[in-house]
């Protein structure tokens, strides 16, 4: 599985010092980044040789000719 | 600009409680996630209406049908 993210910044974002651990988003589509949240259970489904790009809410399975 | 990475991830990653500022990759290019490597400075000359795909060290322009 492939799954193309849009990222648009240039340069890092600073995370405070923090007594708590902090969850970053790592499936790329949290809509809070860099913090996790939770849009990862959307990815529960993607299959193994699937290429897919996400826009927004619209998830596009290339190799099913979606673009 | 539009930037495509590749994200395979299909969770967060825990950064542990510390007593300094983190500095989390937002270009989604860093070698070294969710930190940042000072990666972003490869985006640096990407162009208003471009839209590119990294692959690795491979940049695509895809507007110039690189793709």
């Amino acid at each position: 599985m492939v799954r193309y993210i849009i990222h648009e910044e240039k340069g890092p974002f600073k995370i405070p010092a923090s007594d708590e651990p902090t969850f970053i988003c790592m499936c790329g589509l949290s809509e809070n980044k860099p913090y996790c949240d939770d849009s990862h259970m959307k990815t529960l489904d993607e299959e193994g040789e699937i290429t897919y790009i996400y826009e927004g809410n619209t998830r596009y399975d290339v190799d099913d000719g979606d673009i």
